[in-house]
């Protein structure tokens, strides 16, 4: 059972867009036991569509192709599909209701443009474009199935999670793979290798253990494969509990949860909030815990003090501190944290302070010299991050440091797999 | 001219790396003139790099291939191009005094499995691999040209840059290529493309127009394809004033900068200075002004007020306006963006407010309704935006009309293409 991806878009070939899609698509095949043979990148090009998908289902069951689904004149995948399948156009109805409805919600006309949205082959089943205007499109022909989706990620993803991918593995008799993801913060992919390694020597052959890291989490994930569901799952929580017991303070959680949900759960869960005080990360710290729906209810607010006079201001930060130890300092990061909790009258507060590059850094604190700090009602409590030059990873790094920092105060450590 | 870009790694098609070198390697030929006709990514696998090679070659004249280079034993592209081209092996001494000489520099000792490295195909011009010790080869057939790279980035790109375009340059007589994006704010795809259809119904045939589209932001790409260099460039940037001459408020820029790069520079060169009161954005807005490297100058800091005591204790609004119209509406962000330009003495502040999603919408007010508000010296402006229900897209989607909101208040609208 294979699969190749077919990537639609000009973009892709001139360097301004990376194809993600095709890497999150044939990571979501492969937990679904669908293996991907390859991954075409062409243009809005009809020939060429045309070429790769008649080549792609000479070698596959399952061919998925994104992009070339938009209103305007250069996108070309829908008529291309459609001569491909031999098949008509009809005016799909209930595609055009969608558009509508979506439209009037935004308070937008609908145009002729949008109009030809809801013209499909008649050959395909649409399936409904949550986020969007375009459908995408099933086809079957002679026991392979075709589907094409939009290239834009947000209406892709849904649409391959929740239509596509239970509708394969109706059409297809697919492999047991069993993932369980397991989410880690606080060391680096080969600093995690060391710490785990006798697990991983040996784990048996059927199980395998992959290193997924992106800036300040480390994702380890243990695949199987098998027949036998149930005792599959028991291996793995096997493993995955073996895992918990030798690096207990770096798992925060499983299967892709965010480090910023598990911290609003646990704070939901003890009727307990939170503010925060940012200096470097600037803001991103109060959006990832905003980024989760309810936050509200337990986040109050922060005070972003980029400038000196709005850390004495507004946080209370001594200014002859500020002047002795400078504004990346213990002293000043923790009378931040202070400030914070006693503005916002929370439970806890977090603070910010650092080198976040690429210039600002000093022999004494070089850039990537961050100190963070909790305040609670038992005191208040600091580290010393040292991180790299890469701004952007710096500030990402510094705010999961943060959060992880106040699980750890918060969380009971009596996780189970 | 075209070229075909051959990418080989089972790490491809599982979803755990993504394809950066191809989109890499697309946007440099295309600046040396040489377009890309597609992308293949493809397993460790020796007949798909051989069927794959071979149709790639009857389309193109220039094939690149990255990865598959490696010590061990999945690694197996140079077999393949030893098999395709006919070709026996011999051992490169160059090549080999290179690794021993790298290997001594790292304290490593040179195993059979890295002399093995220095074998290579006899009908190959080897590449020498600054960083690394697998080279690149060059091959030469019925006026083709086959090369194999690292599919390590660090490693692919100096060869590249330094080594195969040059020879590219001189193997081949190139076209000229000229790109240019034009970055747009305010408008969705479809609604941009009525405002300019006159413009792009009339582009000459060796003008192509391409929408980009990204969550609160379309990029249209203008590219042109021919000998002349200056009348292409001099085409392409009349066409550029035509839009921008249509649609000058929802043009921010130019060639992939970023708005809050763009208000950065105006307020350094207007010498004044930001703040910011955040509800519904939690944070964001914040994040993307200080994701500027040197925003200290201008930004001095926000209140994130997501508790009303925090909108009335911090940023001075009316409890009475907060009971009467609620926290998302017009009288709230205007006092808001008052507030925070009182609080942090700055020439300007931005204000959020507005129902983020997914839950809390009303039928008066359904999510996605928002407020944003400007104070300046001239009074307050404010806007209300109707937006999705997708809490992630409505944030950012904010923030960016916050900040084109500023930018229309303070450009001079004496942007020049």
């Amino acid at each position: 059972m294979t699969a190749e991806i077919i990537s639609i878009g000009d973009e892709l070939l001139i360097g301004q867009v990376i194809n993600t899609n095709a890497s999150w698509i044939a990571g979501e095949l492969n937990k679904a036991g669908i293996l991907v043979s390859q991954v075409t990148a062409i243009g809005d090009n009809s020939d060429d569509i045309q070429r790769v998908l008649k080549d792609a289902c000479l070698r596959n069951n399952i061919v998925l192709l994104t992009g070339g689904l938009g209103p305007t004149k250069d996108d070309t995948t829908k008529s291309v599909l459609a001569e491909y399948f031999n098949s008509g156009m009809i005016f799909h109805e209930p595609t055009f209701q969608h558009i509508r409805q979506l439209f009037k919600s935004r308070n937008y006309e609908v145009t002729p443009v949008n109009r030809q949205q809801a013209e499909i082959p008649e050959k395909c089943t649409p399936l409904p474009n949550e986020n969007g205007t375009a459908p995408g499109m099933w086809f079957e022909e002679n026991g392979k199935v075709i589907i094409s989706m939009p290239g834009v990620p947000f209406e892709m993803q849904p649409m391959l999670l929740n239509q596509v991918i239970p509708k394969l593995q109706k059409n297809f008799e697919l492999p047991f793979i069993y993932h369980k993801t397991i989410m880690t913060q606080g060391l680096g992919e080969s600093k995690l290798a060391e710490r785990i390694q006798k697990i991983e020597d040996n784990l048996p052959k059927h199980i395998k253990l992959a290193y997924l890291p992106q800036p300040g989490i480390v994702r380890l994930r243990l695949s199987a494969n098998g027949k036998n569901k149930t005792a599959l799952e028991d291996e793995i929580n096997f493993y995955c509990r073996k895992l918990l017991a030798d690096i207990p303070e770096l798992i925060f959680g499983y299967d892709d949860i965010l480090l910023e949900a598990v911290v609003g759960n646990l704070l939901t869960e003890r009727k307990e909030n939170l503010s925060t005080a940012e200096s470097c990360t600037g803001g991103y710290l109060a959006h990832l815990i905003t980024s989760i729906p309810g936050s509200s209810n337990y986040y109050f607010g922060s005070v972003i003090s980029y400038s000196n006079e709005v850390k004495i201001g507004e946080l209370n930060v001594s200014s002859a501190d500020l002047e002795k130890y400078g504004a990346v300092s213990q002293q000043v990061v923790e009378q931040m944290a202070k400030g914070a909790r006693e503005k916002f009258k929370t439970n806890y507060s977090l603070a910010t302070s650092g080198v976040a590059g690429p210039d600002g850094g000093t022999k004494e604190k070089p850039v990537g010299t961050i100190w963070i700090a909790l305040a609670s009602e038992k005191g208040v409590q600091s580290k010393l991050l040292h991180m790299g030059e890469h701004r952007g990873r710096n500030i990402r790094r510094t705010a999961l440091e943060a959060l992880n920092m106040l699980r750890l105060e918060i969380s009971e450590h009596k996780k189970t797999c």
